[in-house]
């Protein structure tokens, strides 16, 4: 009889109408009728990539649409700069290297943002950079980058801008074209309220030269096949159908709130937790910069940050995320992004005041949600 | 108010049990709770694919499955031999030039199997063969390859057998161990009952060697990475969580049918669909080497086989597949694989027998449900 909540940074709760389109009867996918689907769905991508360029489907987990950033633009040999301040930044230099690409490093201390002075050194200093790759939220940290001015910082450069918004897609703003972001990628189970199944990932012309004169092997994440298909409205190789009909109900529930309204409603929940954080006395991990997406808070001393995590989810129902690789045990995380609800942010609360009240953390009980619920009450 | 009928070779329809799995609360992936079906499935895919050796799944299509295999393989500059006898033996050949490597190529007649004769002349001929890529049952012209005999012939060579069993799993009978394969690679949306998404491969010890040895550059499908996650059981990144507790599902229904079971309830619908084809006078594509997952008949004269298939489909709801690539509209294809009934089979064969009719082909009203009828009842 146990409620189950979910607050992590990927996957986030299904609203239960797209839950249920998964379970329809299967169609075939080289039909009409799933065309229609796809048609609708290409459309309500660009609007939520905020793009004129085509965002092609992949059916793969998030880091397959980053690896068909890295294989479909260098080649071996080639170097970019590669913005390291956390898990998720680490992984696209572990993929350019396994290509034979030279990772040019920006270490960023996890919790900080990059500094756009220094991509714009290194850029001065070592023209041979072709490509810089980047995160909108850093999810092991909750940071979000200056997507904005790094695309100002890279406009008149001939290097392409590539952002990882796989976390931060419809949950914070990435204005794709206006910003000057030549590729973004992205994922299905984080703002877009969907089970992970489905890759992302959009091109503009600029980047797409560089996609026709990579040399690195490829064929399943080739996008000059994906463009091929895409421009009949179909995908190269059998696409994830149910995976998408839930994606065309995610993106018609998207545009029926509006983007506006979507960002403002993760900025409340954002505040909320910040603000609540606050009032149990409890550190935020990312106090500059913090992403709107997800809320990393250091573990208190005396407090066991792993047991912590596991209590609230396997005796409370509450499911938080921890800290991953150096962070594991030092800090956790709350998710206020997708299908999160205000509601969600208060049963998450009080739970982790329950727990860290059993594991002797001393505040005033009901602090945090107190908090919460000034920041709701004052939208 | 139309009911919709589904007997395409990929994907198959769903059994409703496995649909409203997928509508359940989304759990997340690194949780006890999500290891304890991945042990699950873990122990049922070794099961299903008749291997000891693991079986790693990965979120893609059966493609990404098939390109980790060339990928974890081989080097550009290896050669492979592949057995080309329809559009997905070709795929073999397109991933591995797209990799470097030098495709030796049986050209097999379309419609027939491939002769180990032959497999064995080419391997003599040329030791620099390093692995040999066949398919269990072909898609696109609905033959099945004699893998038993496959393996026998390279029992004591240093080449590999790797098997594309994207659409033979769980329909036709691959003893992966006992007839010494190495490499068997499959996909979630044929025999597996489920939505396309996911792609698995297994790996011998035999073959495993290549894999370390392999310089293809590889992330998202590395091998590696998969065994050093499965060994903890968990995936490298962010599992389809949906469709592997639908999979959970679909491996208990089989595993309670029994293999056995299964392979004969596909070989009755096939025998019944071959009968039913002959009774109306219409030719099978592939009359010897026929698959017990789909069978494809040549489109008699005076008939358009693209309208046939488009009719049955739009105005009577029965979605049969047509012809691919050099086949289009001189075949079509009814498949009887994953959770398609004597109901399904009867069913289509009545819309066939209707267009036809209306198509202005001549033959006895009835006579191919009949002949089906009359298989089933020998049962």
């Amino acid at each position: 009889m146990r409620k189950e909540y979910l607050l992590t940074p990927g996957p986030t709760p299904l609203p239960p109408q797209i839950s249920l389109a998964m379970a329809r009867p299967i169609i075939h996918h080289r039909t009409p009728q799933f065309q229609e689907v796809l048609k609708e769905v290409s459309l309500g991508l660009k609007w939520v990539f905020q793009t004129n360029n085509d965002v092609f489907i992949i059916s793969s987990s998030g880091t397959g649409a980053m690896e068909a950033a890295v294989a479909n633009l260098l080649s071996s040999g080639d170097t970019a700069l590669v913005v390291q301040g956390g898990k998720f930044g680490e992984r696209w230099s572990e993929i350019a290297k396994s290509y034979g690409i030279i990772p040019e490093v920006i270490d960023v201390e996890w919790g900080k943002s990059v500094s756009c002075e220094e991509i714009k050194k290194k850029l001065l200093a070592n023209p041979k950079i072709k490509a810089v790759f980047t995160t909108l939220c850093e999810t092991s940290t909750g940071v979000d980058n200056d997507i904005a001015a790094i695309g100002a910082v890279l406009k008149d450069t001939p290097a392409v801008l590539v952002v990882d918004a796989i976390s931060g897609l419809g949950a914070v703003d990435i204005k794709t074209d206006i910003w000057g972001v030549d590729v973004v990628v992205s994922g299905s189970q984080k703002g877009l309220m969907l089970p992970p199944g489905l890759g992302f990932i959009c091109v503009s012309p600029k980047a797409w030269k560089l996609v026709e004169a990579s040399k690195s092997p490829r064929y399943y994440l080739d996008l000059r096949k994906a463009k091929k298909a895409f421009d009949k409205n179909d995908t190269p190789f059998t696409s994830s159908i149910t995976l998408i009909i839930a994606l065309n109900e995610a993106l018609k529930m998207m545009k029926s709130d509006g983007l506006e309204y979507i960002f403002k409603r993760h900025k409340t929940m954002a505040d909320a937790t910040r603000a609540a954080m606050k009032a149990l006395g409890l550190e935020l991990f990312a106090p500059t910069a913090a992403s709107d997406g997800v809320t990393a808070v250091k573990v208190p001393q005396g407090v066991d940050g792993e047991k912590l995590v596991k209590t609230m989810r396997d005796t409370y129902g509450v499911t938080i995320a921890g800290g991953q690789d150096e962070l594991k045990g030092k800090v956790f995380r709350i998710a206020h992004m997708g299908f999160i609800a205000e509601s969600d942010i208060i049963t998450a609360l009080a739970c982790l005041e329950k727990v860290l009240t059993q594991m002797g953390y001393k505040f005033d009980l009901g602090a945090s949600v107190k908090a919460a619920e000034s920041v709701f009450l004052k939208q």
